[in-house]
């Protein structure tokens, strides 16, 4: 194939330094380095194909998946990368697998429920991979009420054991990744029974299956919980089932950092904070709002190109149709979304920073800012998730018809993305958990207590609630303090139009209960709010590079007007802007769609992404797209003979009139 | 398996006649029988099972469709079906395949496109399946613009025969169903050409495979474009590419209704009117949203039965949980969605005498209402088809984590359903064309040129313009005069703002293109009142049943409220109503979700839906839902050994070290 950069053209047409402007989303030189030297690491190693993986049958993606697994761990001890890298290389590896599951939670969960010893005693077997571990939380009647959970661990004070036990089918552990066919342990969560009293959900150590040949140990009934949505996506985990009839576990397994069963079966608390494991959460949906920024950046990085490859319509005199990437229609959808990727990019790097203040305040025995920072990420995750959930569609739609084609590589991004909005927190719930933080920060308004971090511009709600915007022209929709006050004004008056409401029903937990529908609006506008301060707060800083501050500048715009733009009732209703000035704001978005529009190209390179990365024919880099999607149909099994299997059973009988009744 | 009816207690609070209501839902008590005999046709045959279709790879799969495929015509000749049986028990079998295009595409491009004696010749073969067609139209470079195909049909006077050739890679055809491997012939669509004069993209029957083997006839190139979206879902059918290498064809063998190539080449326009071409495009889009309908209610009705089953959160003094079908948040979201099902059903019951309408006034040689009922067909096409995909997706996610298993059915809806938003016209350059109807309306208003039909509310634009919504209490929200006219000045005003901004512009085009995201909102705006006026003029009639139609009065303010709630801003910043007023018609939508809420699942029952239709663990009649899923699981592939396949190879030798580099 010829080697021609068809967007070449678009390339020379960028105001500022791409270079530069890697840095800056790789967050460091270095953090650039790593990632693009093990970009090429698993790019240039053909066992890391992925281009195959939505035409395999289950069992053979599963296998293909365990080699994947297996031979990203030989190379990490071969060039004995650092854990930095490691984790780069399983990053673009770029396939769900028991690996996940085990590094990020099982790994974790004995890091920070686990007490000294018990460290001594596991971590060193899970670090070299001896032992393989998963985390068996969610059952099959429970998922987002953790309290709910069924499953129990009886203490027996004779053997010194814990029974753990599931007591009904519901009670079956039901989800966890790496469970299914890989495990050999698992961080298991049940109701601990001492003496026949419930001390809720507690987290224990079991071994699944035989370290010898990998069969389940007596009483354990293990298994795969079937295929999921999408073609590859999901499928290449092993998410799984798991019965206990009565397995017997030493008691020094329970998981005993914060609260531990004795000798003789007392219940007892330690004096570690329970709040610690609040930090590990604050510290798993960190990692998933950056998740959320990659997703979201490769479906706008394939949308983009793709847009500014595909033609059609606007031929004048036989001259070449029009880019698409021109038409206003696909501006206006396809724009926010890659300035979303950026907001979503700078608010995890914050997110980063706030989860390092909040070890550090714990450390410290400081628990002051911990509900805030909580709220904060439980909102953040779920909104950057649902917003990139629908987003990657939305690339995916852009891209025409072709974005169907699994080549396109965005339907397996779209269903492997997507349970993001459930796991760690159903979206929902979680914005129910930020709206109940904003009525209490409400309600304690004008008593003495200062709201802190995120919601720090509630304590000037009185201003927030009066304040009139002052946009004349649309050029004063630049002014980063007239967004952010309509931002603050918006969230203030939802949130306070609330707890008023609230405060009309019988009481608190009914008025909750039945406005719940307007509290996750006004817990959005709050979130929108904090992705739009920390997007400012970053352009605020000094960035280096020729053009880069400017573009981020114009990003950071179009994010904040076209969510106003989304949610403009929001914003009418409470009053807080005019109509006038909505439409002043809509002018002034189109204007800033046409100031992105040179550059787009050239911001979706700075990703910095490879092929292999985008797994995309229509987000090629060289953007030579319509012979590669040709030679890829041709892959297709269906293709292997000119004559499907099939004919002379089904096609040929009924050409032949074969069941024609004799009537007819 | 115990045989209890588990949503028997819902169904027990239903406050209307659920019969009464399959009838109206069915559209006649006729169609509901023929509709419900089929059902269970399909349901009763083993081959027609479809429970294990996301598990089956690419080529297993296709295979076993041709089967379906076969065995369904075999089943309707042998008892004789009617058409409208047969169509049905295709619906039932519910898997896209080559059957589809054959009578949905290829037979109706004849009828519509063909002269007497064409149809005379051709007909009779297709309705026996002697051949089997497909339509092969859009290319690997075209598909929205169609004037922009590549593929050539030249004229060869010597020899009276076209010369069909692909000249470019971007000429090859592209996506049409049941090309890939099975059909043997074709309406393929190509740009004529007669004595070096380009006439434009006109229709011929093609050819393409041998009757006697299948391969295909010299000079035609031919094979599968590959995995598409989802598991399941359009990998059952045979997309295809084509490729002509000057394959001749006999010049009777161009669809020549409509124009004409003579024996000496000279193009002729025959008499019969070119708009009746339009009379088709109106056909197809109308099933298409009849289509929508019923998507979006098997989504709802898996996601309102699983909503009634499953419980999380709320157990007081160890009682049950709480149904999550009783929270607001869930309601807020689900119940809307139910509320369009029964909207789009109406509306395509209402496009269904629009159809009818227009063919008996073309036949008749009056075009007046051509244009108006083109861009109300094509924006109803847009606007359902865009909110099913999206209303499926919720749906997916209101069921949770296990939403996500394909035994719940949602993922593979969704995936076979989405296309909808980009075949038959791209949803976004639908809704554009519907915007320059508009605009075209507008321009001549005050003319004398009274706008007509669904645009007829457009010559009250003077009163609209101005009108002020009369709500003072939420119950004043219930009065379809005050939602009717609240949506009509909506629109008007959304269209004539768009209108005055265009003028502003240097030329109309220009305006057009800057605004066309302004554009696309007047469309929605316009659209939506069409589906709201067409839903309570269907509620004003005559209804029998107890309580059905105040059932359906409750969906429809649902629908309307909803949708005014969505697009709040639109209301707002037009003036049409106040912030008052919006928050009225949301305490007003609350108290609907109260009433709707015990009728929940008897509505989902009375879209007659069969277990094997719904296709879904989740939403299964009996509300069995738990034993279900978990025997599910085990027939997963990856489940029939205990032992991975793998395990030797790629774990065994992780745990056992084999991958420590010495220097660890």
């Amino acid at each position: 194939m010829e080697e021609v950069d068809h967007l070449a053209h678009e390339r020379s047409k960028a105001q500022f330094d791409v270079d530069a402007m890697k840095v800056v989303w790789a967050g460091s030189k270095h953090a650039l380095d790593v990632a693009d030297r093990m970009a090429r690491l698993v790019a240039s190693d053909p066992v890391f194909r992925k281009d195959n993986r939505t035409m395999l049958g289950r069992k053979e993606l599963f296998k293909n998946t365990l080699r994947k697994a297996a031979h990203a761990w030989k190379r990490i001890n071969e060039l004995h990368l650092t854990e930095e890298e490691a984790s780069m290389l399983r990053l673009f590896v770029d396939e769900p697998s028991y690996v996940d599951l085990h590094w990020g939670m099982f790994v974790p969960a004995i890091k920070g429920q686990g007490t000294d010893e018990q460290q001594k005693k596991w971590l060193p077997l899970a670090y070299k991979m001896q032992i393989i571990g998963c985390y068996a939380q969610t059952e099959l009647g429970h998922g987002s009420n953790v309290q709910g959970l069924e499953t129990t661990a009886t203490f027996d004070p004779k053997s010194d054991e814990f029974i753990i036990h599931s007591p009904t089918l519901t009670s079956s552990k039901w989800w966890p990744g790496g469970l299914g066919k890989v495990s050999t342990h698992a961080a298991v969560y049940a109701r601990l029974i001492t003496d026949g009293k419930d001390h809720g959900i507690h987290g224990f150590i079991v071994q699944l299956r035989s370290l010898d040949d990998h069969s389940p140990l007596p009483g354990i009934t293990i298994g795969d919980i079937g295929t999921k949505f999408g073609n590859g996506a999901y499928n290449t985990m092993d998410n799984g089932v798991l019965q206990f009839d009565h397995v017997r576990i030493p008691r020094n397994q329970m998981l005993m950092r914060v609260s531990q069963v004795t000798r003789e079966g007392k219940y007892l608390r330690s004096d570690v904070p329970w709040q610690l494991l609040y930090g590990t959460m604050v510290y798993v949906r960190q990692t998933i709002v950056s998740d959320a920024s990659k997703a979201l950046s490769r479906a706008a990085c394939i949308a983009v190109r793709y847009s500014a490859v595909r033609r059609q319509f606007g031929s004048q005199d036989g001259g070449p149709e029009t880019q698409v990437i021109d038409y206003k229609t696909q501006q206006s959808r396809l724009f926010p979304l890659l300035a979303s990727a950026y907001a979503f990019r700078f608010v995890g790097e914050w997110l980063k920073w706030l989860y390092a203040d909040v070890t550090q305040r714990l450390q410290a025995n400081d628990f002051s800012t911990l509900p805030e920072a909580h709220a904060c990420t439980a909102g953040l995750k779920s909104l950057t998730t649902s917003a990139t959930a629908d987003g990657i569609e939305e690339c995916r739609k852009l891209c025409g018809g072709h974005g169907y084609l699994c080549s396109s590589g965005l339907p397996e991004l779209f269903a492997v993305y997507v349970p993001a909005c459930t796991y760690e927190g159903d979206n929902v719930v979680l914005l129910l958990q930020v709206a109940r933080f904003l009525m209490k920060t409400v309600s304690q308004l004008g008593s003495g207590t200062q709201p802190v971090g995120t919601t720090a511009y509630m304590g000037r709600a009185q201003h927030l609630m009066q304040c009139k915007c002052d946009v004349r022209g649309a050029e004063d929709w630049l002014k980063p303090s007239v967004i952010l006050e309509a931002f603050e004004a918006r969230a203030v008056r939802l949130a306070v139009n609330c707890a008023q409401n609230i405060s009309k029903a019988a009481s608190p937990e009914e008025g909750f209960s039945e406005l719940s529908a307007d509290l996750l609006e006004a817990a959005v506008a709050h979130c929108q709010l904090i992705i739009v301060s920390k997007f400012i707060e970053k352009v605020q800083q000094d960035i280096p590079g020729h053009g880069v501050k400017g573009q981020l500048q114009i990003l950071c715009n179009i994010y904040a007007l076209s969510v106003l733009h989304k949610h403009l009732g929001d914003f009418l209703a409470t009053g807080c802007i005019t109509s006038k000035q909505a439409s002043l704001a809509n002018d002034q978005l189109r204007s800033l769609y046409s100031q992105i529009r040179p550059n787009a190209v050239a911001l979706v390179d700075a990703f910095n992404y490879t092929n292999h990365y985008l797994g995309s024919v229509l987000g090629r880099y060289d953007g030579n797209v319509y012979p590669n999607l040709y030679e890829e149909a041709w892959k297709d099994p269906l293709n292997d003979s000119v004559v499907p299997d099939g004919y002379r059973e089904y096609i040929q009988p009924v050409l032949k009139q074969k069941f024609r009744a004799s009537r007819l």
